[in-house]
């Protein structure tokens, strides 16, 4: 049987006259596109073309969701209550529910964003905020996230489906945890090293850690980053390389 | 056969740590609600708030879109393009829908706010583009609009249900449009005439011009406002005359 | 010689359409205005008529600035590096500049608001931005806040005057700390004691901590609240019994 | 006497996390930048970045100012009344200040951007209201725009210095208005022409109208674009081709 896997990125992060990334481009190699909501970053008109154009190429549509914070980019921690963040995030998931039905699609999962991401990885309260507006919209929405994240084990508790995801370019310690960008190997570059990564983790699942142990994985989605310059030409050939090693790229929702 | 009347008033005009109006006791006293959407009023966590309580007491959830800009609370015309101004509109009405259902009700109609309002009376381009979204969002969504207005014209013109409505403390022209704002005789604060005015509205279908001629009205709705001191109490006593008078209230969607 | 003592609060804390305290009343007791800045509350209209007021009443006009945040009014601590927040707060600084000269006044100290005033008190990073911002602006531009603070380490370590406030109404721990807001005894109430408390403050630099033991303060100012029903009468009072007791009521700047 | 122009372009139009132009290259070829006060496009840090590249450079500070409109980059027309636009207008003046002094510099002179540009082309009220704020600000500020505007009609009526400008690219009419966006015509591209054409303007103060007839320009500064491809090379070619043909670029403030 061959193995499955779904390729993430996010999409429709421009704001107003700003532009973000080659969302395009990026919508020809995903499967799944994580479109920003308007909170931290994507605006209205951005959201329903970029909700079109994933419909025609029949990419799923996933909830970007993040803090309320356009200057920041959604990159800063804030200590919003829970009730204010469930509020926030189902507001983002029914704006980006009438931009993905209006091109004829739906919302198919939630991934949360930037600063909001990290925090749900280890913040109960946060992450069960999260998990609140997901069921509350929708109680069968997936959750995509790092796995033994507190955001899985919340959407796990009320019964939401959850899917793992692993990232492409991203160096990993022996206890799963990412290298933190502000370290040496947080970031991978070099685009064989990339590809050969993520075929392994795919087919073997497993991905060798910054101490040189072999760590077990087992994503259900790659996240590809799209807003570096040559982004979107590197996930192309991942996308490549995946086929090529027999590996079928299909979305999971 | 007894008439019957719709009382709508604006509801969940907040923002963050800031109130306006008293949306509990409007609540008592309406049978739809124009809930701010969060473009020039209103914020996730009141808006789920606002829905929750009008569920409670059945009073119908209408969505009131507005421009974006808090800073004018709406009330700024603003030259939006269609496009950007449809997709504004749809993403409120998805953020409210959200909202709505989470709290087990539904978007049951649209009603532009401020300086939206005035603008669809007349102006093609922006009416057409909220008719776009409402189409978009809900190809059977009840428009709550002035009468003849290029609004509820262009709804006509998609198969969308129209909704009259009359005010209950402004003055009237006899061409049928309201007495500018600016002018004296714009708005009557006194109880007994408003609620005289009302009364006559619904059962005989008249309210006398600011020229002393009678004019013919239609309305399926009465709005009243709420951001006034008073304004509350005044609805109040408006549902009771309505009602000491044979009217049935009772919401249109 | 009589004791002196300046009184301090929040004002202009509205937001466009919607208003919050009695800032006319406010600012005919106390000596020294803290004026939002628009990041957190304010805006412009708002600024320059309330700068306009505090100069017709003598009133000195201090810079209440806060995290970007209307929505959480600045009351959600935010990760913002000190880069950005210097530069948040020399933009909020001179927003405010202007609005002051423009009514014949000035911005004679800095206060910071909610959050961020709380963060300051123990984070070194976004004190130094703080106080960075400060001296860039004005290099001897007081700054007032909280004894043992950060912030004010940090503005005596580049040569900013400081100036050492208690407050009114809040309840304190043996080691000069505030009792926090989720504990009894963290807001007083009962108007006799909290002038009591006041005097004390005043004449005697000392007040009762929460274990019952005396505490030392040396405050210049005192910071009463605005924003509750009352509280411009509660500082009314409090002036009042000031000066009833030989306090003469002077602002620092 | 070699005859003189000022070069001006728009910088520091990005915000937070999204860029706009090429600041640095612009800012080698202007002698006055008009720099974005954070209510249409630029935030806090990139005003205090530009300030000090331009202050580097001896390049002059102008603040563009516009409406408050993030989400429409400041290009749509916006009815605020003149007591709130003037207020908008004085903050972010002063907002600009503070950056511009810590930098070294100073705001030199104010520019109205996009809808607001062309809107005090012939509003009286808004106008007005950004010439009162100058003033406020400082009585002596230029204030730069288009001939024969409302915007410099009001800024001599009330003592401030005008700045007339004449635009490198765009087509004029026989009456000195611009040819319109949406009319062919409008933008010049053509490297030759355009430099050809601001020789002309500076040297013998014409230019050829759209019906081929001559009109007379009388520019102290000309206006280069920056936010296209290739904006900064045409504009280093533009000054190139001013000075090989004798005439002085200096900033006029």
């Amino acid at each position: 049987m061959r193995p499955v896997i779904d390729l993430n990125a996010d999409v429709g992060e421009g704001f107003g006259r700003w532009t973000l990334g080659d969302d395009d481009a990026l919508l020809d190699v995903v499967t799944s596109a994580n479109v920003a909501c308007g909170f931290h970053a994507g605006d209205p008109s951005i959201m329903r073309r970029v909700c079109a154009r994933a419909v025609e190429r029949g990419v799923r549509i996933g909830a970007q969701v993040g803090y309320r914070d356009l200057a920041g980019f959604g990159r800063r921690e804030i200590d919003v209550g829970p009730v204010d963040l469930a509020a926030d995030v189902l507001y983002q998931l029914g704006a980006l529910h009438a931009c993905a039905t209006a091109a004829g699609g739906e919302v198919a999962y939630l991934r949360p964003h930037g600063a909001l991401y990290n925090r749900v990885v280890w913040a109960d309260a946060q992450a069960a905020a999260v998990v609140e507006a997901a069921r509350a919209f929708d109680d069968s929405l997936p959750v995509l996230g790092l796995p033994d994240s507190a955001l899985l084990r919340h959407a796990v508790r009320v019964g939401l489906p959850t899917v793992l995801e692993a990232f492409a370019d991203r160096g990993y310690r022996a206890d799963g945890t990412l290298v933190p960008r502000s370290e040496p190997g947080a970031v991978l570059t070099d685009e064989a090293e990339v590809t050969a990564r993520v075929i392994r983790m795919v087919r073997e699942r497993l991905v060798i850690a910054d101490d040189g142990s072999d760590l077990w994985l087992s994503p259900r989605s790659i996240c590809l980053h799209g807003d570096t310059p040559g982004a979107a030409e590197l996930a192309r050939r991942t996308r490549q390389a995946l086929q090529d090693n027999g590996v079928r790229v299909e979305a999971f929702a």
